[in-house]
């Protein structure tokens, strides 16, 4: 038992307090975690653009004051009542989604959309309570997406926290709690490229990336990539892509320019774009018979996916998947040992690193495109 | 070597010389197979929409005078150079798609769309030499779907034909050559529901049924009928359909009322009308997490399939499929024993039988919506 175990502890955290606006770096006193809830020392965290997404709030409601942060890795500090499989001192990462491991979806080998922990962009609270963990002289702080990393303590859901190997280094496998895995199962879990198969990665970001590195490790033998950035083809090259289509370089629908390129189209597409023409563009791009698309990236509220329903009648698949397909507690400390093993590279993913108190270096490398991904270490 | 190898057999053919108007039943001469060709002597030939569907032309290119037909079952009469692995006296079925067992789409696994062989509604002639097999005094009479089983004897490529079990009642199977193995096989061989589940059918017609009865087969629970024809209700009990929906009873979108009765949605449904709604409702009726829908219903040219790409992100699953993604010479024995073991039923889907020169009664049943399944009996 540790000795906070049971007290509010004070610690630093990174709080937005408007939309857009630099965090600032706070004393926060988060509270003991409640029934089937734990408190994680969080040792490593990494900005992803759904963090840039929400503190920009443009399009979703705000909510503010509140602490972002949802790809990291950290020590369980203390666990609330009921938790079993968690103790003080376990290595773990905390997901955006979770695994009650009792409902329809958790008991079915095919989703990992748990009904009870699924994820949720417009809670700030702790589902049991609707109370939040976080306060400022007594001012409630906002959580995000169940995870709020970006504070030196966090309480999380304990269907939300994967146990991992306590040998993996935390500063590498915090990326696994989103954006790597999110792309590296669309491919790998969903998709499932046969060796020598051609593949059409749409966005050239982290998660693109992530898949593209999905299609390396399965084999294929062609990763187009497909971005509107040709500064990414360069860097892309490291994770397996090896021919790349810029669709402003053509008049003509980019899926037509892949069909010419690959005999009739490619064996599988990954969107991680969120973009809707990108979305049919992959869908439509996939040879006919047994071509399969999977869409990854997070469309606006308010795009309609157009097809010629021929398009389908042709045997082409189109699925869609949510983070990779994984189940956080059952699959992740599996996907650590693939780490481990070296049959996945993480390393490339890192591009910076800062301190916690620099937080917002991390975001201006992300808004400048410059960053796949920036570690920021809680602990100096 | 039968006495007619190598003629010119002059036989009956129910011509259809003017689209929409009745067949007539006329001497036609039919030149020999050429070279990976087959000439089969037709024993029974059922109806099906597509027959009806392009003898009304109405929205295709009208080819007349043509003889139709293409559920059929035949015993093989002689073959043209090069065709190995079929003899005269052969039980077969001519199938409108053929398997070249070559091309990528033979080669994958996947897919049952052969490159060379595929379905061509708009060809009228062999593939071999653009012409046509069947004449009237000279003037040549077009193909349809490259079988055109309307005349007792009839020219198909060697690709086109599966040789099946000489054991087989002809009259029964003569239905597996298109109807009942598109339908059947989308459930089986695609949708692929797992034992006590819960499957929607769009389309109560010999496609849909076929696609309930392999439902049935695979062991779901709940089959749900979908049709605005209630009619239909009472005949699909037989085919394992034990709840019904009829769209126009509601106010509301289909695909709610579906979720709602099923707790978030079915886990699998196959769309067997072509309709672009029932399309989208079939798609957007599946349960999030696991849900897979098939299209099997061919729609309307200018049709626009559109959903909001959220329900795929939801990891929902869009398949098309094409004659059951069965592979006509490799897959239809097997199908054909499975009708001899009694695992399939067949008989419930044959409602009428007329004689060849009743021809025109067997359109009569179809388009009064009275038949699933009319036999037409080539031989008195």
């Amino acid at each position: 038992m540790s000795s906070t175990a049971g007290q509010v502890i004070k610690c630093r955290a990174a709080v937005s307090w408007e939309a857009g606006k630099p965090l600032t770096i706070e004393e926060v006193e988060v509270a003991p975690p409640q029934a089937m809830e734990v408190r994680i020392k969080v040792l490593f965290t990494s900005l992803c653009h759904t963090d840039v997404y929400f503190w920009e709030a443009k399009g979703q409601k705000p909510m503010f004051p509140r602490i972002f942060g949802h790809e990291a890795a950290g020590i369980v500090e203390s666990v609330g009542e009921g938790v079993t499989d968690l103790v003080p001192g376990d290595h773990v990462l905390p997901v955006f989604t979770g695994e009650c491991k009792e409902c329809a979806h958790c008991l079915s080998s095919d989703s990992n959309m748990c009904s009870l922990l699924r994820i949720n962009t417009d809670r700030g609270v702790m589902l049991a309570d609707g109370q939040s963990r976080f306060s400022i002289n007594g001012q409630p702080i906002y959580h995000f997406l169940g995870t709020s990393t970006f504070s030196e303590y966090t309480v999380v859901h304990s269907g939300c926290v994967a146990k991992i190997n306590p040998l993996a280094p935390l500063d590498k496998v915090c990326i696994l709690s989103c954006g790597f895995c999110t792309g590296f199962g669309a491919t790998v879990n969903v998709a499932k490229p046969p060796k020598g198969s051609a593949v059409a990665i749409f966005g050239l970001g982290a998660v693109g990336l992530s898949a593209a590195e999905g299609a390396r490790v399965s084999g294929a033998s062609r990763i187009i990539g497909v971005d509107i950035n040709p500064n990414r083809f360069e860097e892309a090259k490291n994770f397996g892509v090896n021919e790349f289509v810029n669709p402003k370089d053509y008049d003509r629908p980019v899926q037509e320019v892949i069909a010419e390129m690959t005999n009739g189209g490619v064996d599988r597409s990954v969107e991680c774009t969120g973009n809707i023409d990108a979305m049919i563009s992959a869908f439509e791009c996939v040879h006919d018979g047994w071509g399969v698309a999977v869409l990854v990236g997070v469309p606006h509220k308010d795009a309609v996916f157009k097809t010629h329903p021929v398009n389908f009648l042709n045997e082409r698949t189109l699925k869609g998947t949510f983070y990779g397909h994984y189940k956080p507690r059952t699959d992740l400390p599996g996907v650590v040992e693939k780490y481990l093993n070296k049959e996945i590279e993480l390393e490339k993913f890192i591009t910076h690193e800062v301190s916690f108190s620099d937080i917002n270096k991390a975001f201006d490398y992300m808004l400048q495109g410059a960053s796949l991904r920036c570690i920021i270490r809680m602990v100096d």
